[in-house]
């Protein structure tokens, strides 16, 4: 199948779970920026969306972007400062799906993804296949800590199967980087 | 295609090249112990070796590795502990090598990833079919910087082609991270 849907990417710190499955904000680190906003664009993605309610990590964020938009960080790597463009932060899950709306006019699909979520989940053909039919963006949702709050993953429009791995015991930890990367590999390959 | 060919993998620090195409040893990072190890152990890696000649680097990641197996290590992180065991630092790919062949009785397939291999490039589908026919394992070889030394790439059995994205301009700079994650992904869906 074509590509011809826009992916947008967001990686959440609020709403997450903890171990014990409290609701927590996390906080936004140095590396998921840079990972993800190399494989954001690596794959095509529009827009890469941090997502925190945290003031403070909405300035440590904008000084870090700030920084590879500077001259010096644009002649050190031209590459980074490409990916960094990507990145954006916003308060809410709902701020990133209004700021896609007003750019596309439409809203978006939003799928979540997580290690067990249970009955029902689509395959990758399928949320491409439903994005393309409605002729609708898609939002891809990924949790920090230990994964996405159940009113997020319940109130999306679809729910992506989990990764599986080889380990015949069943174990998955993979890092929401590795998770990310193999999720938008397999969006351009469904 | 059932998975019954054992995969190896190895991070490469040297000899690897630099921006402009010369040989360097690089350093070994935390965090490139910390996600390929999961991502590892989650696709069911048989071993996962850090290549680095450099003496401090080994002492450094017995050091890192050495923490996880404490007994505090374990009951603050479990999951991680059990990741970390996978990890394994060499001097060489030759001695990476030389171990796979003192536990398999066999030496195993090298096969090389690189964003720009050229011509003679194989899918990960003919790489597992090859493995299987041959009864022996796969060492799989990734490199830091900007990748691996050319006569790592030239002594290799099978060259796997490089990961595309969407990127209309051919945009392609994922994290090593990243690209581990996406290929062990699609060794298990081969």
């Amino acid at each position: 199948m074509s590509n011809n849907s826009k992916l947008y990417l967001a990686l959440v710190h609020f709403p997450v779970i903890n171990k014990t499955g409290e609701e927590i904000t996390t906080s936004v680190t140095n590396l998921d920026i840079h990972d993800i906003s190399r494989s954001s664009r690596t794959y095509g993605v529009s827009k890469y969306y941090l997502v925190t309610p945290i003031k403070m990590q909405h300035q440590l964020l904008e000084r870090i972007l700030g920084h590879w938009e500077s001259d010096a960080g644009q002649d050190y790597n031209p590459d980074r400062h490409e990916a960094l463009k990507l990145a954006h932060v916003v308060n809410s899950i709902e701020e990133a799906v209004a700021e896609i709306m007003a750019q596309e006019g439409v809203s978006p699909l939003i799928a979540v993804t997580a290690a067990k979520l249970g009955a029902n989940e689509d395959g990758m053909e399928q949320l491409k296949a439903r994005a393309i039919q409605a002729n609708r963006p898609v939002l891809l949702l990924f949790g920090t800590g230990h994964g996405l709050a159940a009113r997020v993953l319940e109130q999306a429009d679809v729910r992506l199967a989990g990764l599986k791995g080889l380990a015949n015991d069943g174990y998955n930890h993979l890092s929401v980087r590795s998770a990310v990367a193999i999720y938008l590999d397999r969006w351009s390959q469904a």
